[in-house]
């Protein structure tokens, strides 16, 4: 068993301008607090079993039905819970990728292959790997736009999997966590093929989009019952409390600022490739608001003396010292971070 | 796959007195939710993994080690993770009891064997349990003081259960998570076992002992570091919000309130108890901050026509309709409870 390092590992980096996590720049809507803050004479009950008011709110944000919904605390417990319904044998995971999907699949015993993303490839998926498909497989993770190179997936290339997947009855989850962040969301997202595919399982977070990784709340949709019904089983009834319940609701109703954050962060993303290119970085074309670089290999520990913190990457599946990953931030951030690299450079 | 059905669902009986959910009569203390209010300007972070500050608090306050501390998303997340880590293909259940421990171990597909607690034997643990126990058997879930019947486990016969289990290998969690709210808790503790018996894990939650079950908190104590790893790796790595660990490193200062609370409990029972009887209840001799009682097999709707919730228990194992539980409330609230029953008697 291995220690997984994570981003947002603010708490050992104490007072640091934290780039390590990915979330909105906008940072948390207050109304999401003010729901916190008013949901506090509640908290001495059990949170809503099943949370339907939580649940239509998503189902009117995504057009979807309430019960092809499912919640989770964090998007990384549905990852937990989706292994733990399935019980895979043997799945197929491109890397370098989210670590979670591997520590859920071993942790039920699975046996995972893996498809290394090459640098030479830019770290996109390629066509040949629909060739490491095979009928043994029971699951396989994407995330697109993918974590931590903010690459995404050729959509031709996706459908193809989605639809040899179906053949081959392999299950496909695809984390479309960040794809709120990606200029045409709709290019990307697979959503419109959920009544037709019940081998698909899509995973979203409100950690990114509404920047409350601290509250817990993440949600899945399949149009799979029996999928959902085995995760529901496997997983304790009171799972989104009752503070994630309201702040879900609330977050929801933020369309305004969520377009605002979609829209500074094109432009940072725009400022931090052409800064970081400027410092003879490496920059790989990132959709997502996060930048996936090549640097120097003390770059992390050079930026920490400054108060900066930044994904090192170099314990991800495929990478090593010299990658990092950074969010996107407002402005004034953002030439803070390009400052400290300056001053080292 | 059978739906459970809980105690406090206040969301379907709106508006009502809620008796059906056992939490500390005194309510949420204040430093709690003002805690939540404060970590508000933390929650677009992520919450710390390994939520060493937490553990260290929960290790301070029960005078162990902060590495034989786990904490949960809610006890009932531990009985899930117990189960996926365990993985036990065998085990056995007194019951009535929680129905948590059963839906845990099913989603493992593990095999569960009963032992029916009878009313004749006033719902006690009997001596001839130990005859249940069996090499096969990989796992035994006891719950002491019990839910829903408040019945303590004997001292002598846990004891001797404790030891059993351990010379058949068998794995034994004990759920204290009401142990709180009994007149001499240390008496009925296994703690003290921990360091001699690595086949013992104990649970405990914030829920009840600081009424706040709805920000979802608990954890377990064990001294089986393979046991804790395997929990861990089997979990994702940010189960604990940043509300819910500030909200528990708040709430075990509150020393003052959980023992006003107890004492509440203690003299209210009494009252209740002696009510209920006088209403021709028969009234078993619960420990715990709830009373356990038959009636009148349409009590519950007679009760929700007044505007107070109780628990219905008829869907427990091994009961039937005319079984209730009702957790112990303020005077105030007691006597409304009581009156409500008067009304329709």
């Amino acid at each position: 068993m291995t220690k997984h390092v994570h981003g947002g590992n603010i708490y050992t980096y104490k007072n640091c301008l934290d780039f390590s996590a990915n979330c909105n720049p906008l940072g948390t809507p207050e109304s999401v607090k003010q729901a916190i803050r008013d949901s506090l004479e509640q908290i001495k009950d059990y949170p809503q079993v099943g949370y339907q008011p939580l649940k239509e709110a998503i189902a009117a944000y995504e057009a979807v039905e309430p019960e092809h919904i499912i919640c989770g605390n964090g998007a990384a417990e549905i990852v937990f819970s989706l292994c733990h319904a399935l019980k895979p044998k043997k799945a197929l995971l491109p890397g370098p990728t989210f670590a979670e999907y591997e520590q859920a699949l071993v942790s039920v015993d699975c046996e995972v292959e893996h498809v290394l993303l090459k640098e030479e490839h830019g770290f996109a998926l390629q066509e040949d790997f629909v060739n490491w498909l095979h009928k043994d497989l029971d699951m396989v993770f994407l995330c697109n736009p993918n974590n931590p190179t903010g690459i995404s997936i050729d959509r031709d290339l996706l459908f193809r999997i989605l639809r040899i997947c179906r053949e081959m009855e392999i299950f496909l989850v695809v984390d479309e966590c960040f794809l709120d962040f990606v200029k045409e969301p709709e290019k990307h997202s697979l959503k419109a093929q959920l009544s037709r595919y019940h081998n698909l399982f899509l995973l979203k977070a409100f950690t990114k989009r509404y920047a409350m990784a601290g509250v817990r709340l993440g949600y899945g949709i399949s149009e799979n019952k029996e999928l959902l019904e085995k995760m529901t089983m496997a997983t304790q009834p009171w799972n989104i409390s009752v503070m994630a319940q309201e702040a879900g609701i609330a977050a929801l109703k933020e369309n305004e600022y969520v377009e605002n954050g979609r829209q500074m962060v094109f432009e940072e993303a725009k400022y931090l490739r052409e800064k970081l290119q400027e410092l003879g970085m490496e920059v790989f074309p990132s959709e997502a608001n996060y930048i996936f670089f090549r640097g120097p290999e003390d770059l992390f520990e050079k930026c920490v003396k400054h108060g900066v913190l930044i994904r090192d990457c170099s314990n991800y599946f495929g990478l090593k010292k010299g990658y990092y990953r950074v969010a996107v931030h407002t402005h004034e951030e953002n030439k803070k971070l390009i400052q400290s690299m300056q001053e080292e450079s």
